[in-house]
């Protein structure tokens, strides 16, 4: 019988691929399986070892997975998906639709209380590491504004929502934060910044054929929620060109906690991320948390969790007397 | 009977200072009182109402402090006063004599114990807020490697060292770290590097009447461990400049990751400082994880623990649903 954490991945998106990949890295955990709703026959994996079953087997697999990391969307998958399973298993996911967290952490703690597992709702970078960076600048200066950027990088749900303007055939979306709005929070200045001052959007399109250029442009700039509260830019590009020079799935940015203590004194804190895969590193965060969700769950936890809850030294294969002598 | 969190703060110098102006900021907490070996009429208080009391009268308050934070020096102060108080007392330290840390945790854990508190060791930002970065990292980012920057800011040690050079009267000295050596691991490219690549020192000297300023310049740059690894600037000054320019105590840093995830996908962690007052920021540190060693506590653990022990929440005066809402 193994020792090592035994994992699976629920979901074989490009978060899914990521996850098999950072498992790699790993000594102590091993994968079990990818489960998904396609045909197994028809996945193309990373690796050639890894086994794929159908996600209605999954019941089955309670004796031999530790944990189960959720790889399907925030929209449609999880707030379906991750109540069933986490009855099942300890559970790992990034849910990251905002509004919805307290609806999906209250269905997520209902049933894994029941199955007595750790269901880790809502890791990553963002939810995730950056959330935990917003609360220690609060905690640790209280007198004091968080700041978040995102990018330069591309975002998901931007890109989709170029994707549904009538004559788009394909598109993606950067977003850039401003380097004078950077400047500005990190000279000490605490800011009020609005939206557009912050970032800017710019988004790289294919027309279908026959499209008005100017018609989509307007559509997009003007586009409520997603666009319009923004300086955008509108690149029209080739087929060739989106697929050759835009594939990559690039992303980061950072927290700022600029805050003062004493009379006045200015006190600066930053996190940022740059990162050239944001799937890559999403689940790489995932896989961490995972050891964390079977240690807790070892240790008579159970319940919803999030990234707040979770002792740092739980994510490392390392023991505490190791962690305190080598990182501390 | 108060529901704030009663603090105590034993040793005032520059730490003990920082606490109590860090406590103002904080309306879930109040200071007990300030305990000191010197003679409390003394004392110059920042604020006027703050009891202050003989260090040696502190065991009649332990039914009236709930947390004791403990300010001393890790050479001579916390090695002997620290199992001492955590016998009596929730603590929380700063103890940052990294090769000492291992027994020193486990004098803290033994007397903790045996009292039923919680004795929080080596909190600050480093130890302290850098090690948790540095453990994120390796965590998330297995394959890669660490880089901790300290600086631009005053090293208090490096300055001692200097006073304790026959002909100083008075210094102080700055770690200035390399830009290039930064921007090379920010490219993530994981450069080897050495001592001397990473930081310089610069030394503002204020000589004694009569002294030579070559002799005092040599014994400086080539002492061991301290100087002679460096490129170290030594600046000869006046006591009034010493005095009017050098009596901020700013500090900072950063603690960088670089590593790679799936094949060969560059992804770069860091986590930065830039600190005005170093003594007000470490201050602020600990009065943080004050509330999480009560709250520790409150839940019935004990023992040594450190920043990687402690869930992110516990820092925050906000419940955990309030935490999931405006932050995660």
């Amino acid at each position: 019988m193994s020792d090592k954490i035994r994992i699976g991945i629920a979901g074989y998106g490009n978060l899914g691929r990521g996850v098999e990949a950072a498992l790699a890295q790993h000594t102590d955990m091993e994968l079990v399986g990818v489960f998904t709703r396609r045909n197994p026959a028809e996945l193309r994996l990373l690796s050639d070892g890894t086994p794929v079953y159908r996600i209605n087997s999954v019941a089955t697999f309670t004796e031999t997975i530790d944990v189960l990391i959720l790889c399907g969307g925030s929209k449609n998958d999880l707030p379906e998906q991750g109540p069933e399973l986490s009855a099942l298993f300890n559970t790992v996911d990034s849910f990251d639709t905002h509004a919805r967290i307290p609806d999906y952490f209250a269905a997520m703690d209902r049933a894994a209380q029941q199955g007595g597992h750790i269901a880790l709702i809502s890791v990553g970078w963002d939810p995730g590491l950056f959330s935990i960076n917003r609360l220690y600048g609060e905690a640790v200066l209280p007198d004091g504004a968080n700041y978040s950027f995102w990018g330069p990088g591309l975002s998901q749900g931007h890109s989709d929502a170029l994707r549904r303007v009538p004559g788009v055939q394909g598109a993606v979306q950067y977003t850039i934060p401003s380097p004078e709005a950077m400047e500005r929070v990190r000279s000490g200045s605490r800011p009020a910044l609005t939206t557009r001052e912050k970032h800017t959007r710019s988004c790289y399109v294919v027309l279908e054929a026959g499209a008005d250029a100017a018609t989509v442009e307007r559509a997009i700039v003007t586009m409520p929620d997603y666009f319009a509260d923004y300086d955008t830019t509108v690149n029209f590009i080739s087929a060739e060109e989106l697929q050759r020079d835009h594939a990559a799935m690039p992303h980061g940015g950072c927290v700022i906690r600029g805050g003062t203590t004493g009379k006045g004194t200015r006190q600066m804190m930053e996190f940022s991320l740059q990162l050239d895969s944001n799937p890559e590193f999403t689940a790489s965060v995932l896989v961490a948390y995972a050891r964390a969700a079977f240690r807790l769950n070892q240790q008579g936890d159970s319940g919803a969790k999030t990234v707040f809850d979770i002792p740092p030294g739980l994510l490392s294969p390392k023991s505490a007397a190791e962690l305190r002598r080598e990182l501390l």
